[in-house]
């Protein structure tokens, strides 16, 4: 069975470049954007669309049986097609062996039975307000007060997105097996350090 | 100015083993119950009656100020007196400049201005009564139930006196730089590996 390194991160916080470092310095594969363009692919749809579809706050009206269970959803929305097409994704990934790091999804909980290395990165909001400026197109006229907004708006979406799958809160620390704020890290230097703890924990486990 | 590092810890999770451990690994000194050593040495009272005082429930009657402004409580009662003896023994540790560990009594809150790495310390449940029945003295005849029982009460005391320092709760991550799920691990290899990471982290602060 391949190494599987999953990362639930609040938005600006540095989770998906943490992620892709990790996978560079432990030579595994990296899965974030690239599952958004397999769907899109396969269902011939605008990766912008599927993202969209898939990250809005609709999440709320999904059965609760999906991705508990892996019961297909008898429904015939798009959104709730997605939603399966990840969950199947996934699942092909894990079923390749390959070591890799999965960002977002909640591949965590999807991929729970695969024994994967299970991260949440965070950081303080001025932290992932300055990461999100640093990081924002020069046509963008965004105040920080857009976006504080903006972050809090993501991450709330991304908590009803768990609920779904978990009646755990996405914060709660005993669904993964490290947290890490990255307020005052260097990602590169971070991703360095951490792939020693994560090397260890495959060791032991 | 020394290093220091705090280790707030779930009952039962090994906290305390991995402080002494990442102490030794580093060269740091370790305080845990000497704090408690040192209140009972000054104030000529019993061990056990200290530590009992300082750990139960009435910690919720002490006023909101304590540990925050750093002012002293005008009270006499022998409780609120441990506590200020608690936040001076952290503050001499601190001024000494000295390297340390600290583990317990919301030295993270109490020394902040310091800049402590602080980890947070935590396990599964089942994993937590492992501990506590292999740390079981053998005349001692608890059920797994019991156990479970006391590590609850235990946590929930330690949440109360936290809530007297701030009003974050004591499992938000937003307060720790580090969370550490220790289930899977064996302390003296978490700590070897940790201790790369805590390094990094005061090289880079």
């Amino acid at each position: 069975m391949g190494k599987i390194i999953t990362i639930s991160r609040e938005f600006g916080s540095g989770g998906r470049e943490l992620g892709k470092r990790l996978a560079d310095v432990l030579g595994y594969d990296y899965y974030d954007k690239e599952i958004i363009e397999e769907i899109s692919k396969n269902k011939n749809l605008d990766k912008d669309y599927v993202e969209k579809c898939l990250d809005n706050q609709f999440w709320k009206s999904v059965p609760l049986s999906f991705g508990r269970t892996f019961t297909m959803i008898k429904s015939n929305t798009i959104r709730d097609n997605l939603l399966i097409s990840v969950q199947e994704i996934l699942l092909d990934i894990a079923r390749s062996d390959k070591d890799c790091v999965i960002v977002g999804r909640n591949a965590d909980i999807i991929l729970n039975e695969y024994n994967p290395f299970k991260i949440f990165v965070y950081a303080d909001i001025e932290s992932k307000i300055n990461r999100c400026i640093e990081r924002m197109d020069e046509k963008e006229n965004k105040t920080r007060k857009n976006i504080e907004h903006q972050i809090k708006s993501i991450d709330k979406s991304r908590m009803n997105s768990r609920e779904i799958l978990t009646d755990i809160n996405w914060k709660d620390l005993s669904q993964y097996h490290i947290a890490i704020n990255t307020t005052d890290w260097d990602l590169k230097q971070l991703a360095n350090t951490l792939s020693n703890v994560i090397n260890n924990w495959f060791m032991v486990k």
